[in-house]
């Protein structure tokens, strides 16, 4: 008799997707899970190159990106990889149905392309999973009232799973990708860069937002919902990084937990704005509004009552930023703007620089000695973020992963 | 301002959507009719190779078709398509929307591949078509009451297209492939078959049944509905042939409307059966369960209370219905069967051969003296057909065009 323990999530990504030996090696995996006992949820991502192939079907018929029909459109990409999934497990004599994000009962609001979460309806599922299957469901996917399928944005498949783990109470939600976890820096770049073997939801959050594989999305709902996330390849059998609440019983003592990047920046400027009250509140709120996600902010001093205002977007809202800026010009009666693709964020992360001083004050003086040149500044209580030239961004990283000491001993 | 007319149903094949250019092109037309002032919806079948390609992906991970998993599977085929076309008459100025089959209320039976329309739930369709939005469907799938998606078999897309008519009370179903037209015979095989302008319900399933493009379901549910349906190319602005209940107004006095072949024939022999009440109906139940299509059914006279009894069934069924023959050979105590893929069907239709005698002998004898040999023979009010070897087929249609005088004068 097969004695039911918990509930885990595992997430495949598309790169352990991306051709049927993967998915039949990815089944093998979760066979093996299944048989410890685990009532099993299995998210899939599209397989490797679907969501591409289905963009270019779609430029080929018209450049225009209608939200509600992409996101239909795309959602048959996660649908496809969940049914293959669900199938090689079945060919492997495992009991797996798969499910769409609307079977699964992941319920949104209406704004297609980046939708948010509203509840998940776990009615189908558990009756999958306690009845003996292993349900596997399309990730990046939901639908709204209106029975419209949705889509999730960026991280959308890692929102999915970590969302239905919180909701059914997971013990965990495994996220298998091509790398073997989380690094004190990015490999490709940094020769000697670490696997981290454990970290804080507020660490990995800061480091997600800087490039490092998971969307900050899902580790904000994880620590919402206190769900242990493990990130590791399905690749290999390595334990991967395990991203948690509690106290961090590693790298005790080091006081900066990696070094991230990201490419994905397009800084927008905006000169000689009057500097009167609800400017910025009328700029962001239309941003806001459009569903652009804004980054970085930085205004400037105040200067014979006129004042700069510079953002950073992804690369792929900066056109529709610089329009909806454009739509607001006449009421904020601003002088001119103007958008930049050629920067980068460089960032240190680490819970152990909250209260201790120096860190800032190094990183700026290493980029500067490298003359690397620093556009914008930012911090939060456990990163600083600098803008830095695109070219000059892997010498940055490099710089300061050896800065901090973080490479092996 | 803008003059609702009465409602009209579209639905394009795999064919007329094959790549970028024709859906294109098929936006054209659809945004024409939606000019005259209908409220529209179309009907997409997956775009030319898309149902094979995933096909391919399935048989890449496992041989076994699983049927739930399948009909997800393959529902995407029909999204993806439905999508594209919503998108390019949204880049023509058209408002359009895509629908699911759940989307669009077409709730079905629980036989995955082969599942039967219960019920068309309207409200959405309606909703979208008289706020002024053309209704862009994706054929061939439909919903259990179980949220899951099911396929409709051969024929779906079609089957979709005229209960979508028939529910919402169309003036007519528009369908459109890549010929102009129902003929008198296959004109790849008969260099002077006529196009057909106008034939009843009945004609057309005897036709529809023995190869010519459309599936009887979606025939027989338009005589139901009493929804004409008009089949036609979408290359080019041929008229096309008119299918409805009414008296033909052309071709009075031709008694044979035209010659149908149909290569998807198995033929499946029961050998040496006790010749007792209740063999046939437990055979065919089983069939029947199993969703098995079976097609003639020819049993022999009995002899020393043995019988023979042979059906013809769809090629991709042949594996299925012999598996379920020998499951119950037992009960059957049959003493061997066989099956048999090198048959094909040519059949002659016409309402006017009703009452009339001497066209089954015409047709027996033009057949026997191009020394083509009859394997099984069955008629209907207004049909004959043959089971005759497949290597005798195209001639044997161009015969019988001769033979019957359908030809131009």
């Amino acid at each position: 008799m097969r004695i039911l323990k918990g509930v885990l999530v595992q997430k495949y990504g598309g790169s352990s997707l991306s051709d049927a030996e993967n998915i039949k090696n990815a089944a093998t995996r979760i066979g093996k899970t299944f048989d410890d006992g685990y009532r099993l949820v299995v998210v899939c991502s599209a397989m490797g190159q679907t969501t591409d192939q289905l963009l270019r079907l779609a430029m080929s018929v018209t450049p225009d990106r209608e939200p509600r029909e992409m996101d239909l459109l795309l959602s048959s990409g996660e649908i496809i990889s969940s049914t293959l999934v669900a199938m090689a497990l079945r060919a492997k004599g495992y009991p797996a149905i798969s499910l769409t994000g609307l079977q699964a009962g992941i319920r949104t609001d209406g704004l297609h392309g980046n939708a948010r979460i509203a509840s998940v309806d776990t009615t189908r599922i558990l009756s999958e999973i306690n009845s003996g299957n292993i349900a596997i469901v399309a990730g990046f996917q939901g639908f709204t009232d209106n029975f419209d399928v949705t889509t999730l944005g960026r991280g959308g498949s890692d929102t999915s799973a970590v969302a239905l783990a919180g909701a059914l109470s997971a013990e965990r939600c495994e996220v298998y990708t091509d790398v073997d976890g989380i690094f004190t820096a990015d490999p490709k770049i940094v020769a000697d860069a670490r696997k981290i073997d454990e970290i804080t939801y507020e660490e990995m959050l800061e480091l997600a937002a800087y490039g490092v594989k998971m969307h900050p999305r899902s580790i904000e709902l994880g620590s919402l919902y206190n769900v242990p996330i493990r990130i590791s390849s399905s690749f290999s059998d390595q334990i991967g990084t395990l991203v948690h609440g509690g106290i961090r019983t590693m790298e005790f003592g080091i006081k900066v937990t990696g070094v991230a990047y990201d490419r994905n920046v397009a800084k927008i400027t905006l000169r000689r704005l009057p500097d009167r009250p609800g400017v910025a509140a009328l700029l962001f709120e239309r941003l806001s509004a459009e569903g652009i996600s804004v980054d970085t902010i930085v205004q400037n001093a105040s200067l014979d009552r006129y004042t700069d205002i510079s953002f950073t977007v992804g690369r792929d809202d900066s056109d529709k930023a610089m329009e909806t800026v454009r739509s607001v010009a006449g009421e904020l009666d601003v002088y001119d703007m103007v958008a930049d693709s050629t920067l980068c964020k460089i960032s240190i992360v680490g819970s152990g620089m909250l209260n201790a001083p120096g860190y800032a004050s190094s990183m700026f003086r290493a980029l500067a000695d490298a003359d690397i040149n620093i556009d914008m500044i930012t911090t939060s209580e456990i990163r600083i973020t600098c803008i830095v030239p695109e070219l000059k961004v892997e010498e940055g990283v490099r710089i300061l992963h050896k800065t901090f000491g973080l490479g092996n001993p």
